[in-house]
């Protein structure tokens, strides 16, 4: 009986007149999609068309949340109000929700997005305000998140469904932490090495850490990333390689 | 047995720092509450605090959905892409129905706003749009309108629930229609007349027109305004008047 | 002593993380910029690089000026009160005139993009709201518009410098204006034929209409597209062909 | 000869439907206007409205510079990169010096906003990025701030002209800090204490810390606020106590 693993990435980036992605491409790819909601990234129209597509595929949607930060992409911490922080997740699912029940699913999970992401790493406020959100809209709903963060820990006090997610391009710290973008080497380049370290991961449950340490994971998703051509291409390797080595593709819901 | 009449009002119209309106005073008057979605008016916040006070008092939660237009509060046409259209009403349903589910309740009718409500009396494919969101949304919602208009046609037509109102400060043409804001006499301002007008186009069925001609109505909702102090006290006027005269205050949900 | 005609193109219409358009390519090709303000496209950030860039090459910057709709990157029409569509225009010449100043230039025209383009085609009070945005700015700006248009028959008799222009890819009326877009033929696709028709434009004052008739122009400015990598190439190939042809190309200010 | 100070306050505030403090009032009181830029509030009609008043009654406009942030007006932290911050400014100072042009003068001092304020007193990156923001745009350009915060040491650094400000109704900390709004008493409510103290940093230059000790000031500016009814009386009862003490109010330019 082989491994399991829940491919996620995120769709539903366009705003307007500007596309961002492929997101038919990464919808044959991914089991999951973390569709953004209107409050970094995403229009109404952007939503309605992926989520149709997710569920025509049988992809699983996730609500992509972000700060309200379009000039931003909500790549830029905001020192929010936890309380507002709470009602701008509850709205974004909301909204995002919407759309996938009349493509006849519903939203299943919940992951932050960009700075949010990295913020519920350690920030306890914000980490408890999304949890809060999650909790009140639909505690059914799983949390995606980065192991060890504050958002899992909290997540899982409250009782909510967690999912732990390892990064196939992404360089790790000694103690499991993502190295930040503006360090040299965070994320790993070379393709063979990305689908290389995909497999160790979720096979093995190893990954080599940036100082040579090896560190233990034991994702329950993969994140890839699909905002460029040769993004996708490698999404799709990645997967490949996974099937080849005996690994079931399966959303975790 | 006597007459019965909803009362509705815009709330919920606030946005960041800007109050606007008197929501908690209203909230004691109305029997409906056309909450602001976010799009023209209307924050997170403000939508989780409204909802959870309209659902204590037992204030019916429609979805006051408008243009996505923060500058103009709503009030400028903009000439959208009927598509489009459908999917910003779909988005902006759906974050306040979250809101309002989590407060208890859920959002049972749709009132389109500001020039949105206007357009869609004449403009076909907009007031198509408006019916198709809702019916995709959830076919059980009520849609609240111009008596005569297209989008009460056509919501009918394909099978909502239709909810005529008529409005306690507004001067009607002798076909019905409301006389448009930049002509002069558009709104009635003397307090008692508004009282007197309300009362009888409930009770009795009928308005005097701005020609002077008598004009049959049958609605089932009055909107009252709230946006000033002196509103508020209209309001509360206007609904003491209509249960003197024996009439119930019902929610037509 | 030959023809001469100005290049003009929109630049600068990125927004946050989504580029749009390759806006170095472009300013090798062009003698005058169309650079978005920020109501519809363009960020800070973009207009600081792009005015940066137009000046080191030399390339005239104009204020592309729209519709407050990020969401609809300007291409609905909004019926705004002329006042406030007066100071919007003035709002966004002068955030670019001062990125403009910082690269040692100055704004130096002025032309509406998307469905203000298209209104202040025959809408009066918005053509009369730009030009009177224009005036109160700076008296010394170009207007670059439509032949025949309000637009330019007003600022010309208010006294500023208007600037009649051509596209090189789009199909005619017999009466000079533009076949709307949701027309089909309403966009010349054949490159050939682009640079064709963009030459005979300019150095016979002639197109065919798309009724076949022979339609007379006189542009002081040629409008070519670089939205895409193909519309790029073909940007190249119109101005090589002008030069071919003997045209000189220059600025009109 | 006696002292002489400024009196600065914020304007423009409003935002579309919503208004914000009684602008027309305050520019009888202030000598100087702090103007918000439409990035955390103001819209390009408020700015014109404001600007026009400001020249009429001799006020002088500075630029109310803030994040982009409506939603939450400016008072959230937002962790920019600080060459996207100084475009943001840039854009901000270039959109309301036109309309200050336009109604006869221009933009002569810049002060930060809400969080931005409260950034810049340690955050040197940000302050970096403020001074060269206004160093860009205009090296004649006044920034009018905390004394003693980064701000104002790298403005002066940069050759800038600072000016340093005390505010009417806040509480300090020994050290000259302003006592952070969320602690308890960092607003003085009482009305006469606000006078008094007014007076007495600006004649004597001394006001009583939070803790009791005796803190040395030397304004040239004095911050007094209008959102509210009272605050403008308040600001107004400031003024003729400051002029019945002998002091000129006179603006710092």
């Amino acid at each position: 009986m082989g491994a399991e693993i829940d491919l996620n990435s995120d769709l539903g980036e366009g705003f307007g007149a500007w596309p961002l992605g492929d997101d038919e491409a990464l919808l044959d790819v991914v089991t999951s999609a973390n569709v953004a909601c209107g409050f970094h990234a995403g229009d109404p129209s952007v939503l309605r068309r992926v989520t149709e597509r997710a569920v025509e595929r049988g992809v699983v949607i996730g609500a992509q949340v972000g700060y309200r930060d379009l000039a931003g992409f909500g790549r830029r911490f905001i020192d929010m109000d936890p309380r507002e922080l709470t009602n701008d997740i509850i709205y974004q699912i909301g909204a995002l929700d919407g759309f996938a029940r009349i493509a006849g699913s519903s939203v299943r999970y919940v992951k932050p997005h960009g700075a949010l992401y990295n913020a519920v790493v350690t920030h306890a406020e914000q980490a408890a305000a999304v949890v809060e959100a999650i909790r009140s809209y639909d505690a059914e709903l799983a949390v995606l998140g980065l192991p060890g963060s504050e958002l899992l820990r909290q997540a899982e006090a409250a009782g909510l469904s967690v999912v732990p997610e390892a990064f196939a391009d992404r360089a790790y710290t000694a103690e499991g932490g993502l190295v930040p973008r503006r360090q040299p080497n965070a994320v790993v380049r070379d393709p063979d090495e990305v689908v290389r370290r995909s497999v160790r991961m979720v096979v093995e449950g190893l990954v080599e850490a940036i100082d040579g340490s090896g560190l233990t994971l034991s994702p329950r998703s993969l994140c890839v990333h699909g905002d460029t051509p040769g993004a996708v291409d490698l999404a799709r390797r990645v997967r490949k390689a996974l099937t080849d080595a005996g690994v079931s593709l399966r959303s975790f819901v």
